[in-house]
This record gives structure tokens, C-alpha cells and sequence, in this order.
């Protein structure tokens, strides 16, 4: 079956009939338009009235079946001609290294066995999107390969390391292809542990699988890499498809949150503008301001996760602060109501916290906007409890901070001065 | 100084040279436009550049004191005629219950003393927003007045208790003033324990108090009352600002998040469209099919509190899972990332919360869109532990779900089937 991986019913039929498999290169006219490319494999939950067919752009579309009017076999996987990978590297081009950390954009499917594996040599990755060649040469390494719910800070702090090896050499940028899910949280660590980091740093994602006909790993990947080539700026970035036009937006990496489950376009800088949108390979400044205050390298890469985010809402049981504390937590980062408040049922176990020494942070839980603990009397009541406003810092970008500022302060004064310390634009 | 409450600089220059006070009835021309109204107090973050004035229309306007042309003066607080206090109802108006239980909303600022005192006579409400008098006939009752970010359940439960002693009133809707913290949690726990309640119910707040020009508390109540004598729906609604262009939305309460900590249209329906928006008093249907599939009122207002909601992050310590469950805990709302996920160091906890058979519910934290756990293996992982997608509820309305279908159920089973039911159009 996996010479047909996926398809079903009138597709299956058609492939059947036509005697093309996947992988196969082929020349295809549908409802009057002639595309060339490779059939992809398909996921098992897809329709059965489309093939979906990779072009030498990267992008994948979907031809329906019944609109087929002519089809011509160029090649089959056994026969394709492989002088792409035995191309020689252009050395007028920049360099960057790719490195992998897992997540859909960087894996292949095997156009054969539906497998999906790692596409990380940069033969591989030539091969599955060609134009890359023509920015930049390639170097990759494999960091690890995980789901990004399960990367953990021990795999920040390895990727940060790997970064920081790397700060003297002469690639032009770095890419990171990272699992979507928490790759805000990864971004944020990195801005913080490696502030002034002297070449740029893309944090790239797929929301869309390859073999998916709206798959969204080529465009990222190609705009990540043009901006790391042209934009000719520093700091760690998380790019991402932004709107239907097929642009792509980079986005700070303090400033970013993933804000839908499925759509291309999902994350989004909060309280503002992306700071680059990248259209057809040009590269926009888009954000008002400078980004980056400090031009100077400050590695600082360690962290300690004694940090919890509250999360306060109605009913909120104010033992579970206590049980917190007795757990040896060090920093608690409240996702508050509003314009930063709790409930007065919190106000003396927040007396308890602070008298056992923790940093005590808020943030609301609106996502947009930013704290103002003086209008009301509960914020005001809160600021007089000892709780330290963060502005306008997404809770996870707080909760990130605050992981790091506890690992690299050596008590509770001195983290609350970097946590009110702009460190990588995240204010 | 309560006089000039929060003037300052030169408008409070302006004030006292012409004589001028708070309160005071007055007719303004300021750069070509002219305006009659009552000089309102001020904040005292305010800037010293303006007068505010409200209007007839209960709309506030600044105005620039170097603009000021020419004014006169109608007349002072004391000499004020009253005669709105005492005219008639119209025994042709509906009749429309205003529940007060706290905000900025329920709020009115004495215009001499510069105080915010509850104005929640009806004498009070038609003379901070004369053109309710239009609308309906309006009772008032102060159930309590609380900052929402104080209130908790048992709040809850006492507004649906009263609301439901109401079920067979002549009320042609009911108006509850409520601080917009945490509006929307209020509104899905009156979805959920008042479905079917024969009597549209509008929580509404404002984000601007009404001593600001820019306040929306007048545009909020008005739109409201309007909604309900005019829309000929039942359910819980939450009736806010929408845009620039002074429309008000009427959002599902089950679908509704607030996600701006400061701006007027902060409130929106997640992953759809609020289901009417009214324009100049008239109500447009908005969302695209029905509201609510029962019809037959079913009332269940019990609530049990023992719900926690666990927000996963990478670096997320499972032991507080165990400290959850050892607290008495009987459910867990996940907010997991992406689709439905959390790391796998956590399994071995959910497995021990299994064991002790809590109900295990997910949710994304990305805000918006729908959970799918069968995309990934982190998904089916979960799935496989026991964990109950939640589909497309918010983190939000699925907690307060949960705390009320763990009161009106006798086990986790029963309490499975309701999570998994739609009872107030929540999925």
C-alpha cells in the first residue's frame, strides 16, 4: 500500500488506472492549467477527489481527479535523476546553518513509505525545497527531534550552547526548525540567555505537514532564510506565515504568542506590529523603533525552573499558593484579571509568599494590553502587597523571564531588578 | 477642591475664572462646534488641556480649553430642576430589571463630592443616561457591589437564584451591571445553570468609568436595554463595546473572552461572530445559525468548586499535580498547547489522577480555534490516558463548565456526559 500512501477511492482508482504511484514526477493538466511536480503522499483523514502534487517551487497544490484532462509520466523515484544533490555550493553565497530540534518542518515524508524522517542534510533539504539553494549554502545538525510539547528548558539551555559555540563564526544567520507548539517559549529563553547574540537567529515551524496540499514549511522556510541573508540585523526571531497573500511575518521572539490551534497564521505579536514582514523574498521593516537597546553580547544561559504561573480566576483556591511554596518555588508569575488583579481572597497567602521570599509577578490573562495596577484599589492593593507590575509581558514571556532571571540573579532583589530590566525588547 | 475634582493647570485656571464648578449645566462653543451639558469630574491622571462634558445623550465629549469660543452658563447643582426624577413612567414601555452587583457600571460619580456612589435608583439610572427612559420602564435592585475580580462562585450562585425567582415575571429582559474582570466567567455560569431561562439576560459593563470622555458605559446600557426589548431571543448574553464606529456587540456567554486589558472593545466571541451587533439601537443578527437547540428551561444551579485549571509550559513541575489531587482536586481544565497537547513528563500524573478518578478535560491555550488530539501522537497519547477533549470551548467557559456539571452530577461519569453535552450553545 505505501506506493499509494494515503489515497482512497476515486484518487486511489485514478493513480490504479494511470499506473502513477507516489513519488513519481509527473506532468499534469487539470481545468485547463498544466503543473509539473512529484505526487506527494496524503494523510489518511484527506478527501479522496484530489492528488496533491509538490512543484520545483516547494509549494504543494491539490488537482482534482475529475478535472484531469491529460497526464504525462516524467520519472519514477527509482529513476529520478539526482544531480541536484551533487550540485557544487555557489561561494559567492552567505552561509547558514540550519539546526533541528523536531516538529513538523523539519521532517521529510519519504515519497515511498510515507515514513516521515528527519530531511536534515542539506542534500535532503535542497530536495525538498529547491529554491533555498539559490540564498544560501547550507550547513545542518540534528540537535534532537521532539514534538515541541516536549521540549523542556534542558533543551533551551542546549540549544542556547550550541548558539553560543557559534557567535564567532562566519555563518550569516541561524535557522532553528522547532515544533510550533511551544516555540514561543523556546524564542523568548533564547532573547533573554544570549541578549545581544551577534547574528540573527530564525526560529522557523510548520503548521501544515508537507504532504498537506496547504503545507506552509517551503514559504517559511525560503522567508526565514532570506531574512537571515538580507535584513542585515541581530536578535532571535520566530518567522511564520502572517496573512493569505503568502506573506510571512518575523516576529520578535519576547513578543510572540501562538495564538490559534490550526490555521497557517497563527502566531502573532502582541500589543503591536511584527517587526519584519518578508513578501516575495524582499524584507520590510515593519515596526516602529529600534529593536534592540544593548548591542553588546551578554551570554547569560542558565535557569532555574522553581517558577510557577497562576493563572487566577473565581474560585481560585488560595491554598494551592501555599502548597506552591512549600514545594520550594521561588517566583510565581499570576496571570491576572483585567489590568493586573485578583481576588482579596489571595491577598494573605500573597502576604505568605512574600514573607517566605518569593518574586511575586503579574500579568493578565486578557493576552493584549497593558497592566496599569493604579486605576483600580485592587491592583493598588496588590502593589502594596509587594507584587511587582511586568507591563506588558505576555505570561509566557513573563514565566520564561522569570526562569531565567531566578538562574542568573543570586537573590530576590537582584532578579527583580532584571525582571523590570529590559533585556531583548520584551517591553 | 471637590468643586473642580481632578482639574488641575490650566483647565482648572479656566474653571475658576469664570466661575465654573463641577455639576454646573452649561452651554459650550469650542472650535466651531457647540455643545450643552454638565461639567463632569476628572481623574487625576488626567491632562490639564480639557473640560469634559456630558452630554444629553449621555455621551461624553472633551473639550480643549484653548478652543473654548464662548459659554454660558444654565444652571448650578442646586438650582438643577428635577423634573426628570419625577415624570411618569409610560405604561406602554416594557418593563426591564437592572440587577447592580458592582463595576465601574453600576457606578455613577457625584457630580459635586466627585465620590463614585452606586446609581442604581431608577431616578438615578435615567439621569446619567436619559435615553433609557425610552426604552423601558426600569426597576433597579443592588444585589451586591463588588469589583468583579472579587467575586466568586457563590456570587454566582446567587444571581442565578435570583434570576430564576424571575422566570415567570412580566420583565421583558434583565439587565445585569457586573465589572468586566471577570464578566464573561459570570455569563457562562448563568448559560449553564439558567438554559433555557425564558427572559433574555444582558451582562453589561464598561471599560471607561464615566467621569472619562471616551467612558462606554452610557453607549453599553443603552445598546443593552435595546437588545433586550427589541430581539425577541432568550439566553445569557454580554453585550459590550465593538468598534470605532459605536457599534455594540451582544456576545454568546459562553463563547465571549475579554482580551484587551484597557480598550473598549476588549470583549469578543472566540472562533466566530458575536451573535448580534447593534447599530443606533437596531439589532442585526450577526452569527450564523441558531443560539440554543433546548428550548425547555432547566434550571441546575449547583456549583462544586474543586476544579483546577493547569495552564502546561515547558519546565511544568507534574509533582503539582499530585498536589492537586492530594488537595481534594476532582477535575482538571487543561489549557495544553497547540492542538490539545502537554509534555509527556506529565503522563505518569495524569495516569495517577486517572487512578483517582478525577475528570481530566482539554483545552488549547492558544485562544482560539478548535482542539484536535488525533493529529498527533502527543494527542492520541492523551486521549488514550482518558483525557476528554473539550472541542472548542475556552479555557474559561470550560472551567466554569466544569465546576458546574461536577455540582450537578452524582460521578465522574455523569459529569463525562454533561462536559461532552452542548446545553448553552457552548461548542
Amino acid at each position: 500500500m505505501s506506493e499509494y500512501q494515503g489515497y482512497a477511492g476515486e484518487s486511489l482508482q485514478w493513480l490504479k488506472k494511470n499506473n502513477v504511484k507516489v513519488g513519481n514526477s509527473i506532468k499534469i493538466t487539470a481545468d485547463g492549467l498544466t503543473n509539473s511536480g512529484i505526487i506527494m503522499p496524503r494523510q489518511e483523514s484527506g478527501d479522496d477527489k484530489h492528488l496533491v502534487l509538490k512543484l520545483g517551487s516547494g509549494y504543494n497544490v491539490p488537482i482534482k481527479i475529475n478535472e484531469i484532462q491529460d497526464h504525462q509520466l516524467i520519472s519514477s523515484p527509482e529513476i529520478k535523476p539526482k544531480q541536484d544533490q551533487e550540485r557544487k555550493e555557489d561561494p559567492e553565497l552567505p552561509k547558514i546553518l540550519l539546526l533541528g530540534t523536531g516538529g513538523t518542518i523539519a521532517s521529510k515524508v519519504d515519497y515511498r513509505t510515507g515514513a516521515v524522517t528527519p530531511a536534515l542534510t542539506a542534500s535532503d533539504l535542497y530536495e525538498t525545497v529547491p529554491e533555498l539553494r539559490d540564498i544560501a549554502n547550507f550547513d545542518t545538525e540534528v540537535l534532537f527531534s521532539e514534538y515541541s510539547e516536549n521540549l523542556q528548558p534542558d533543551h533551551w539551555t542546549k540549544i542556547a550552547e550550541k548558539l553560543h559555540s557559534l557567535a564567532d563564526s562566519d555563518y550569516k544567520g541561524i535557522l532553528i526548525a522547532h515544533g510550533t507548539d511551544t516555540m514561543h517559549y523556546t524564542s523568548a529563553f533564547l532573547s533573554f540567555a544570549l541578549a545581544g547574540f551577534p547574528i540573527p537567529v530564525a526560529l522557523v515551524g510548520s503548521q501544515r505537514s508537507s504532504d498537506r496540499a496547504s503545507s506552509d514549511a517551503a514559504i517559511n522556510l525560503t522567508a526565514a532564510s532570506n531574512f537571515l541573508v538580507k535584513s542585515n540585523t541581530n536578535g532571535v526571531f520566530l518567522v511564520m506565515h502572517h496573512d493569505e497573500k503568502q506573506t510571512v511575518a518575523c516576529h520578535l521572539g519576547t513578543k510572540v504568542r501562538k495564538n490559534h490551534t490550526s490555521k497557517r497564521e497563527a502566531f502573532e505579536t502582541m500589543g503591536g506590529d511584527p517587526a519584519f514582514i518578508i513578501v516575495e523574498g524582499e524584507i520590510k521593516k515593519n515596526m516602529q523603533g529600534d529593536f534592540f537597546e544593548d548591542e553588546n553580547y551578554n551570554p547569560r544561559m542558565k535557569i532555574d525552573t522553581k517558577v510557577s504561573l497562576v493563572k487566577y480566576h473565581p474560585g481560585y483556591d488560595p491554598q494551592l499558593i501555599e502548597n506552591l511554596i512549600q514545594t520550594g518555588c521561588k517566583a510565581i508569575i499570576f496571570e491576572g484579571t483585567g489590568l493586573g488583579h485578583v481576588g482579596r481572597t489571595m491577598y494573605d497567602m500573597i502576604k505568605k509568599a512574600k514573607e517566605n521570599d518569593l518574586f511575586l509577578g503579574m500579568t493578565s490573562q486578557c493576552g493584549d494590553g497593558r497592566i496599569n495596577m493604579n486605576v483600580y484599589e485592587s491592583g493598588r492593593d496588590l502593589l502594596e502587597l509587594g507584587i511587582t507590575p511586568l507591563k506588558n509581558m505576555t505570561p509566557e514571556t513573563s514565566l520564561v523571564k522569570a526562569m531565567w532571571a531566578l538562574g542568573n540573579s543570586k537573590n530576590v532583589v537582584e532578579m527583580k531588578d532584571l525582571m523590570e530590566e529590559e533585556i531583548a525588547s520584551e517591553f
